[in-house]
């Protein structure tokens, strides 16, 4: 099955085809969290931070965890430069400040927006930024020469440290541009979920709504992490 | 379990205790399918329609099908007279013309809007109306007095009139008033699915914009209706 695949299959050196993911909010709980278990899945990760100090620290402790040299640390813009496929896992607040620190190092690359624009106190109301996505307004910063894909916003940050824990969210990645989706949806399956191609890059206002009704949901029914799946979808038709 | 809850129990008299259901558009394939569930579990319905004739008809023949004088029809005034909840399930074109013809009819009652603000050709591609979710314009529009709560926009009509098809979605259930949101998710159990209390009526964007990402999926994969399931609360928490 799918989201089972290679679980717990540590592989013991780092693969050589894998891309170098770096991650720019790393040392946070959901970036720190898909950079473990990709570190986990063999890919050679750079942890990125405001902190270069913070970074380089998680990462070392990441390495012990793992028991081999797997992951770096540094600034934010070192993770940027570091990446073949950079991805942006910092609060809404810092989302637009982060990418113009960053936005040369990521000239052709792959951005991975896991940003959800939640505005407390009311995170259980869907508020979108200037009534669009916030992934949508990145993209026109960066312009076309950056492959903008929107994707993990719904995935709850709490387990996924704990290799073990079965994650029941599906992944939604939005792009303009499919070949990159693709490329990201097999980073979703590495991270022991399952990833599908939700279409153009518009469509993550889905994606960053749900995260607000989620957390209504969490509220309404009392659970810690509500979740959706994708049904009607036979897995042999996943990539 | 919740979602079969019932199935193939029939009334055979009319339930005294259960509300009159109008549906606005009740000669469409949704409105039409959620109405015949409706009145196979018992529920006094009343089919509206641009065309009062046509409805008149079909609910003749959901009546012959029934086996039982439960369903009657006449035009979408009618139908918002007749209703104690009324559903509106029309093409987005049509919305706002529908609702004003009847508004003066709907004062005190739940309104349940059904619409999926889908732009043709571009139906994969979320395109909200003036950057806002489509039933927060007609709660606008209707005023404090009407109880709108937004429903059913993911549900494919494909199966509604297939007693036996178990549909694969849940239903996200949005409202400012949590009380109208508690008796359409009665509704939604009636017709053999989930509902879940999502939130604020401007939550409905996500249900909104979903439809367009079923529908990119459904081409992407080739499936006939891709749906949506919430994870991770038991159902013994549900209602």
């Amino acid at each position: 099955m799918l989201v089972n695949e290679g679980k717990g299959q540590q592989s013991m050196s780092t693969k050589k085809n894998l891309p170098v993911i770096g991650v720019l909010g790393g040392t946070g709980k959901e970036g720190g969290g898909l950079a473990f278990r990709w570190a986990h899945r063999g890919y050679p990760v750079f942890l990125g931070s405001r902190s270069a100090e913070k970074a380089i620290e998680a990462a070392a402790a990441m390495n012990k965890e793992l028991g081999i040299d797997r992951v770096r640390g540094g600034s934010n813009r070192e993770a940027a430069a570091a990446a073949e496929i950079a991805v942006l896992s910092v609060p809404y607040a810092a989302q637009r400040t982060t990418i113009m620190e960053v936005q040369d190092a990521l000239k052709g690359k792959i951005l991975v927006d896991v940003t959800v624009p939640l505005m407390p106190p009311k995170v259980n109301r869907v508020q979108l930024p200037d009534n669009g996505s916030a992934v949508e307004a990145i993209q026109k910063l960066l312009g076309a020469d950056v492959h903008v894909v929107s994707a993990f916003q719904n995935v709850s940050a709490h387990h996924l440290k704990d290799l073990s824990h079965v994650t029941e969210c599906d992944v939604l990645v939005c792009s303009d541009d499919p070949v990159a989706s693709d490329e990201v949806i097999k980073l979703v399956h590495a991270v022991g979920l399952r990833g599908w191609n939700g279409g153009v890059l518009a469509n993550s206002i889905v994606a960053e709504g749900l995260t607000s009704v989620l957390i209504a949901l969490n509220q309404r029914y009392k659970v810690p992490s509500a979740g959706i799946r994708i049904t009607g979808i036979p897995d042999a038709k996943v990539m």
